[in-house]
């Protein structure tokens, strides 16, 4: 293995960051950056533009899933990978899924820098809808590369306003059959991926860098409550069945469940609420819940769904209401690969760096990619756990210390 | 008093109801149209035709309130009027408003039919905005009408898209200065206005029809629940302070608190639950309600507004969130005019017909009317109670008692 050295220069990477933070559809400093709105396809174009300055080959899949290349000097092995995603929740921040992508991309311009000549090719990948804004499942991208979401199933997504995945990508410019997007296990020789912890231990411990062994297991169920509409002067309490008064009760009934699994692991988040017909003088008819429920463990996590699902019967029962469950995913979570992981470690040695071993809360395109590829992630600080918020920050000090390690890592896989 | 007869074209009328209907922002049966949308306006191009074919003079003032005149042999007196509403919530049905509006065209022309020359002048009102749906206030141009919404306030009134009263009224071709909307008490001589009860005892009871003596007293208050956001998967339950939960426990306890006043007369309804940024994976930053409480009673239903604020209080507290509280308006209850009352009962024996004296649970635009005009209403049974709803229905015989009613109202106040 290699002790190959990185030159990253991180004030041209923190200006990179902001440019990509101000293409968005809200105001400085709020990032919203939905897949496939014009302002997703401008910060694609802007991050190609970038790894064609770097003298990548860019190729894009039929989902939008795009690989730029740093060819090794035996172009047929498998590649090294790294990368991550550009698009953005509503009112997010700057660094969140970019970190990963625009470090990646300077990674491979520090091993430029250095002098350094990879063997394998080395990939950067932006990931296509790492978040669930607009389709409602996340990774929707690395989750089809991974083969765990099947073309069928991905002709079957709309948004909100019942606009299809296939007419939206195509009019992205994304065209090709959606079969085309499975890569087959061995196509990467491995992936590393390069993220904000969106958690506060790092930055509370003092320490330079996490080093990811597990990605937490997500589940993530819409919830439909049909009641009776009516007038909300005229309809009586008696005989009133009230969606949004029966959603407020299973609202409060997650949380009552995460809050008592006896573990700090467990979370779970009504993070989408729609009311119709949403009038104030309208008693609710039908109300959608999207829900959000974590664990580190998928035995407890699941039991919180079939809490949750237990207290929705009762409520269905007792208030004349019919309510309905779609999972919209239930992933198990991952585990890290012992040979990457110790590449990292390794790079993190090399650079003198501090770190610990950790688990991610968050769930990731490491997930899927672990499904056809071993994989392993690097987490910098962000202050005070912030994430999802405009005020999300990551320090030059720690995003370089990042960067400089994942570099380090992606040279010692590519030798 | 004269015993004026009236000759009713019921068929007519049931297709002007249906053609009006059919002017919606949604598919049939749905009615939606929401004031100063395109549907708003052909709907208001198409009652003015009518108006005009029925030989009318037609004003409109600068909010939009829309004035067609029959006009007396003694046109100096103070007229005749009755009127309702065309606006429509999201997702509503045929007869809310509609009944009142071309129903008392109807009555004007049944008068015509029969011969009869009224001595003061016959006013049909068309209200603007009597559903709160853009500006989240009732009974918009009545209110301004009746001096209760003064034009400084009116010119605040800003819809969710931030576009104001005064755009979107010019927009829609009102102009003028909003100081002029305001009537002077003794305008008009009196007013009647037909409407179909919005709930289920006429139908019932089997009677013909309701004679409206009070009218409850709505109150609306906008809800801000402030917490803070975060990543769904990192953002521990512990350190949360999640705006929708906080809202779920406010929505029940409005409920409980409608609930437990041991009358059946408190109602109350949260009709609206935006949740910011809305997003699945992303903890609830703010959520705005909208909720709407009702009683025949005023110092019960203010009762009801006070625990709600102390549950808010005590919520806030225990989870870290601000609530804030708007009224946006706090009615007290009208009462319809003796004198008035007395004429549509003389209507109601004359015309052979059976009913009962009841209150309004639904507020109308008689409601502001009241403070400039002594006022009446005559309600219309609709089947099993149900409005705001693509199913709310009226029966062609139903419909045609209650306009032969008010047009003999009309008539014996017209002498």
């Amino acid at each position: 293995m290699t002790n190959a050295t990185s030159k990253v220069e991180i004030d041209g990477l923190m200006a990179e960051l902001a440019a990509l933070a101000r293409i968005s559809e809200a105001e400085p400093p709020i990032v919203t950056r939905v897949v496939f709105s014009e302002s997703d396809l401008r910060a694609r174009a802007y991050v190609k533009g970038l790894c064609a300055a770097a003298g990548l080959t860019v190729r894009e899949d039929a989902v939008g899933n795009t690989f730029a290349r740093w060819s090794g000097s035996e172009p047929g092995l498998a590649p090294v990978a790294t990368g991550s995603h550009i698009d953005a929740i509503p009112n997010a921040g700057a660094y969140d899924g970019t970190v990963g992508v625009l470090g990646g991309l300077e990674a491979i311009r520090a091993l430029q820098r250095a002098g350094f000549q990879p063997r394998r090719s080395i990939e950067l990948v932006l990931f296509t809808s790492e978040e669930p804004t607009r389709f409602g499942i996340g990774c929707l991208g690395s989750r089809m590369m991974g083969g765990v979401l099947a073309p069928d199933q991905a002709r079957m997504l709309r948004d909100r306003e019942g606009r299809s995945l296939d007419e939206l990508r195509n009019q992205a410019g994304f065209s090709g059959e959606l079969e085309s997007v499975l890569l087959p296990s061995g196509h990467f020789h491995s992936f590393v991926e390069l993220h904000i912890e969106q958690g506060p231990q790092l930055e509370l411990e003092g320490l330079d860098l996490g080093i990811v062994t597990h990605i937490a297991a997500p589940a993530s169920l819409k919830v439909l409550i049909e009641g009776e509409g009516g007038h909300a002067g005229a309809m009586l309490m008696p005989v009133r069945h009230d969606a949004l008064a029966a959603a407020a009760e299973l609202i409060l009934a997650l949380e009552s469940a995460a809050r008592s699994t006896g573990v700090i692991d467990t979370v779970a988040t009504v993070g989408v609420c729609d009311v119709f017909p949403g009038a104030v003088n309208s008693v609710p008819s039908r109300v959608r819940l999207e829900t959000d429920i974590r664990d580190t463990d998928q035995a407890r996590r699941d039991g919180v769904v079939a809490r949750l699902k237990e207290t929705a019967a009762e409520v269905a029962a007792r208030r004349g209401v019919r309510i309905s469950f779609e999972t919209v995913n239930a992933d198990p979570p991952a585990t890290c690969d012992a040979t990457v992981l110790d590449a990292v470690q390794a790079a993190v040695n090399d650079a003198g760096r501090t770190s610990k071993r950790m688990v991610s809360r968050a769930y990731h395109d490491s997930l899927f990619v672990a499904r056809i590829a071993p994989v392993a992630m690097i987490f910098t600080p962000c202050r005070a756990g912030v994430s999802h918020r405009p005020d999300e920050f990551a320090s030059p000090e720690w995003i370089a210390a990042g960067v400089d390690v994942l570099a380090r890592t992606l040279a010692r896989l590519s030798e």
